[in-house]
């Protein structure tokens, strides 16, 4: 499956939250998440621009890979998730296998939805407050249409493209 | 967790069976197993004696890491196993991750018990049929007590101990 995700940096959590809602979109939940994130062992993944990680959802465990950015705009990527039943014994298997962890990533994210846009504002610890736009597609095809679509959302949303961000949290923290 | 394993090839299956029914061993289960094996990135597993599998039982899945062996009679070895919800994806993960996949070995796994001891007759493909006897404990100083206990049920087999295989169905196939 490939994300298509833009992501900005907003410090108007209130009116953002508005807009959403009178753009249709449906608050779902909030969650918290930890994300611990491993480093590669024959690659550094900030350089081939991979990502692995362990998410703790509410207490719920998922491995992800992440592959890398396929356009210039976005942070649309290729992302392989499971489900798992334990954090703690996998993130002891993939150090015995050699990844390197980084100190983990925490947020709490608040969901909204319309169709299968998902908009996520997130207040992440020491990095501040974002949100991300989302939208999954089955192809490289579909791929320049969902991104036209998040786009004209952020317009409305009156944020302009310059404040379009492509580090992940853990590229903004600078600690990979 | 420490895995005490001891494994022996038989070519009298039905006469196991009720001898480890004779020495208190309830029969608990048939099942079918395959395990996906996978090579290290870094390094050979084949070499440091560590392994990496996907196994599917009956449609469940688990990701397993196992270490090194301890000692020089025994399979026993550190492991750790993590329950997860899809196979494929995982396995897409770890050929993404480097990791080398090896051909699947399939086997049919008759489960016996008797207290925390664990007796299993795998016939498997293309190899033949073994008895593995397994004791799960917490720490070193507990392992050598179990390995007595395991060699006692063997001699009461009369099964030798020049009969005990170190070697993994994936050594023995010999295609790892």
């Amino acid at each position: 499956m490939i994300e298509v995700e833009v992501k900005v940096k907003i410090d108007n959590k209130e009116e953002i939250s508005k807009k959403l809602k009178e753009l249709g979109f449906k608050y779902i939940k909030k969650k918290f998440q930890e994300d611990i994130y491993f480093n590669g062992i024959d690659r550094d993944f900030k350089k081939t621009d991979e990502a692995l990680r362990i998410r703790d959802e509410d207490g719920n465990f998922f491995i992800t890979y992440k592959g890398p950015k396929l356009d210039n705009i976005s942070k649309t990527r290729e992302e392989i998730e499971v489900k798992i039943e334990d954090k703690e014994k996998m993130r002891k298997i993939l150090k015995k296998l050699g990844f390197k962890e980084v100190p983990p990533i925490r947020k709490i994210r608040e969901i909204y939805k319309k169709g299968d846009i998902e908009a996520s504002i997130d207040e992440v610890d020491s990095l501040g407050t974002f949100l991300e736009l989302e939208k999954p597609v089955k192809s490289m095809e579909e791929k320049d249409n969902a991104l036209k679509e998040i786009l004209t959302i952020l317009k409305a949303l009156n944020i302009s493209n310059d404040n379009i961000i492509r580090k992940s949290y853990l590229e903004l923290r600078g600690s990979q």
